[in-house]
C-alpha cells in the first residue's frame, strides 16, 4: 500500500521531546510499525530520548543533521542512514541552512 | 550508529525472489532488522513473496516502480513510500527507463 505523506495530518511540535525550535510530522501508524516525513526547522532538534521497544531508521531525505546515538555523533547529510538499536538512545540536531527533511521508520519488535 | 551503504558488502540477485534480471542488494542486520539498499536493473523485479513475521516498508530514491500489494498496483516514483504490512504479500517491478534505487526495512515483529 502507498503512503502518501501529503495526505497524512501534519502535526506541528514545539520543542519536541524536550529539543529546540519546531518539529513537524507527517506519520502513518499501525499496531506494529509507525512511518513518517519528518521536517525539523532551522535551528530545530528533537531531544535526546530512549527506544525501549521499539527502534528507529532514520534516511535522510535534504538538509544537514547531526545525530548523537548513545554518546556518538555522526554528520548526516542528504542519502545517509542513521540507526538506534532497540534500548538505544539519540537526539538530532538541524546543523544546516535549511529545513532538515527526513524519512523514518520505528518499528515495535515487543508486542 | 550511521549505516553507510557503500562500506557493506554488495549481493547481486539474478531472478530475486523468482522475478526478472537483477536485483543489487547493500543490507545491514541485526536481530531485529534488516535495512538495505536495494538496486534493480532495468527490466528487472522482485518476485511476489510473503512477510510471514515482519514488513517491509520501502521508500524510492529514484528510478520508476510498480508495486503490487495483496494484488493492489501501485506506481512509485522518487519520494514515495510503499507499505506491506506483516501478513501481506508484494512484487516489485521496474518499469522505468533507468535502475530503481531504494531504501527499506524489513523489521521483525514476532521473535
Amino acid at each position: 500500500m502507498h503512503i502518501d505523506f501529503e495526505e497524512l495530518p501534519r502535526t506541528s511540535n514545539e520543542h519536541f521531546k524536550g529539543g529546540d525550535g519546531v518539529t513537524n510530522i507527517r506519520a502513518f501508524n499501525d499496531e506494529i510499525n509507525r512511518i513518517m516525513k519528518v521536517t525539523l526547522e532551522r535551528g530545530s532538534s528533537i531531544g535526546l530520548h530512549k527506544h525501549e521497544n521499539n527502534s528507529e531508521i532514520v534516511f535522510i531525505i535534504s538538509g544537514k543533521g547531526k545525530m548523537i546515538t548513545n554518546g556518538q555523533a555522526e554528520e548526516l547529510r542528504a542519502g545517509m542512514c542513521s540507526y538506534c538499536p532497540m534500548g538505544s538512545e539519540h537526539t538530532l540536531i538541524n546543523i544546516g541552512e535549511d529545513e532538515l527533511i527526513l524519512f523514518a521508520v520505528i518499528p515495535q519488535h515487543k508486542q
